[in-house]
């Protein structure tokens, strides 16, 4: 999608000798555009871990090419020990991910039977570029499923289609198109007056500076609100549709995303506001059913809450707004039960949030 | 209650010859602990619309001691005059809080039969004391009747009590004591241990400032929480009881709060957790039923939402969170249907949120 008028994706190959990847510090959005070059495997390690990149699948497509310059220098006696080491330490950037679990391992099985240590080197590489080519096109074809019920409403309300988002689940959030947004802009693209309900996405605020950052860019009209205020919205009626992306959604259907998705998927279900999920399906998580305290909550540091992080001046700054000594608790994600999920948007269709819904759409994962 | 070991009220009579009336500056909370004296009625007026003080009962009391000080030089032609013209400009700076427009009559009231302009004069000026006088008894019997709640749950549970809240209705928007804090400082003093969830309450942050200033000053154990993040405390059942104020419930028993209180009622209800709200009678609107839409709600400045105001090195700042150009839109309250409510708590003791509840404790205001 589009910066200042320019094409970019989230992550590309820098250039053609392949020293390093390019990745957008997300951190500095939408105040500053700055373009990162990852030239070590520690420097995709922070990249992840610190958040220049975040987001389901751009961690995914991150966690592939990062996987490969863990090794691409390495010995053949070095190239086991090395590979493994480089796993955990991935696995301990972001617990709640599940791209993060399902990329390393499909890694894993792209250099399965090779022998040969380049080989190995070439497959990692070729699994990267393939991540990478697949999350765009299931991006756009969620994008294409999505649409459609933004086109319904339109067609139905003959009027400006309002729509709540919570967090980022942008292109920033991916490599192109986005989850949750890509819905968004395919049916803008096919003639849909479309405003978007931006949740500004306390402590980090994804909403206020990267939904909304995206959006400007994209000429897309768009209001920040408080994270409070959803609920008052659907109360007078003034949403339409709540799509929201996720880091992890169980085979039952219950979706783990942003702390606050599942406040918003209760005022929708309390006034009868649709709630889609939009996501790929490397974000499912096919085993077994999780209860709440099974899955993991990822805590992050108390600071992100009791200082915001901004611009004044042009400089950054994060301020204090709480009394100095009164601790803060930061979990990051919350998890909304299927019962107040309206539908999952998929790369292949729309189906229900449930264990038969999903299974619908992905009959290969019958058990 | 106490600030830095010492005991204050939110607003007293600066002197005996009542060349002011002192109030704290809570723009500059919990950074600065800064007394304001208020010489003149348009002092009184930037208070209130400037939020220097802020609350219901506060703005109440502040109010009716505004209506003295904006008649207290006048001579008696201007009487009139000046008081309609007060009573205007007051009723236009908070829109939403029904204390204003209560206090309003209630002034007007003290003075209806009196001919003489020095007892009009006097009339007001004892109005003023006396609601601040009954708004401490008021509270510290609210405090009363809630504290048995927090005792219940104590002896049930054997353990520290969670309490979540939302914005500031604690001593700070009263007098003294509070409204939702007054039974968690009366239910400490009683020895129960209790532990205080702190919405951070965007865009203004009253909790994160005020509520965590106060309860850090009261030696109250408590975490500030971003608004996101009390729907899943309740889904692990980290959260006992919520209560919080409200700036105007209707006859039926429908609470009017701060922007996200809904939020939370919805997660309560879904999760079994009992939600009250804390009350003094005066901020029960009598008049007929009122729907979401009649209701008014207050818009505040946009920039509210887009900039986070807190310090850094000392120094207050206010930073931008959202790219310059977006919009966005703020609401200050929403409203809580009575269905969610688990029960009002007033001075006069507790009660079902319904109009059936309240006339149970106010039998004179039956039609």
């Amino acid at each position: 999608m589009k910066i200042n008028g320019k094409h970019y994706q989230t992550i590309w190959e820098t250039d053609e000798k392949l020293t390093s990847i390019s990745i957008i510090d997300q951190r500095l959005l939408p105040h500053k555009f700055e373009i990162v070059n990852l030239l070590t495997f520690e420097d995709f390690l922070i990249a992840i871990k610190d958040m220049l990149v975040r987001g389901a699948p751009l961690i995914g497509v991150t966690t592939a090419y990062a996987l490969y310059f863990a090794v691409k220098d390495c010995a053949e006696s070095e190239f086991d020990a090395t590979f493994e080491v480089s796993i955990k330490k991935l696995l301990s950037t972001r617990p709640t991910a599940v791209n993060l679990k399902n990329t390393i391992e499909l890694a894993r099985k792209s250099i399965g039977s090779l022998n040969s240590i380049e080989a190995k080197k070439e497959a990692l590489l070729n699994f990267a570029r393939k991540l990478l080519k697949e999350d765009k096109e299931i991006c756009k074809k969620i994008g294409e499923h999505g649409s459609k019920l933004l086109e319904d409403i339109f067609r139905r309300k003959g009027a400006t289609v309002n729509i709540l988002t919570h967090c980022n689940a942008g292109w920033l959030a991916t490599i192109d198109y986005g989850t949750a947004l890509a819905p968004i802009y395919i049916a803008r693209d096919k003639g849909v007056d479309v405003h978007v309900w931006v949740d500004e996405t306390r402590p980090r605020l994804q909403g206020a500076k990267l939904t909304a950052f995206e959006l400007l860019h994209e000429g897309i009209p768009h209001t920040v609100i408080s994270d409070n205020t959803g609920g008052l919205l659907m109360q007078k009626g003034m949403v339409d549709i709540v799509i929201v992306g996720t880091d992890r959604t169980t085979r039952k259907g219950d979706v783990v995303n942003k702390i606050g998705t599942y406040l918003k998927a209760l005022s929708a279900y309390d006034n009868n506001v649709p709630f889609y999920v939009a996501l790929p399906s490397t974000s499912i998580d096919w085993s077994e059913e999780l209860t709440v305290d099974q899955i993991p909550i990822e805590i992050r540091n108390e600071n992100e809450v009791k200082y915001v992080s901004g611009v004044v001046d042009g400089k950054f700054v994060d301020v204090l707004i709480t009394p100095k000594s009164s601790k803060a608790l930061n979990y990051a994600f919350d998890i909304t039960p299927s019962r107040l999920v309206t539908g999952l948007i998929t790369e292949r269709g729309i189906c229900p949030a449930s264990e038969e819904g999903l299974l619908s759409l992905f009959p290969e994962m019958v058990k």
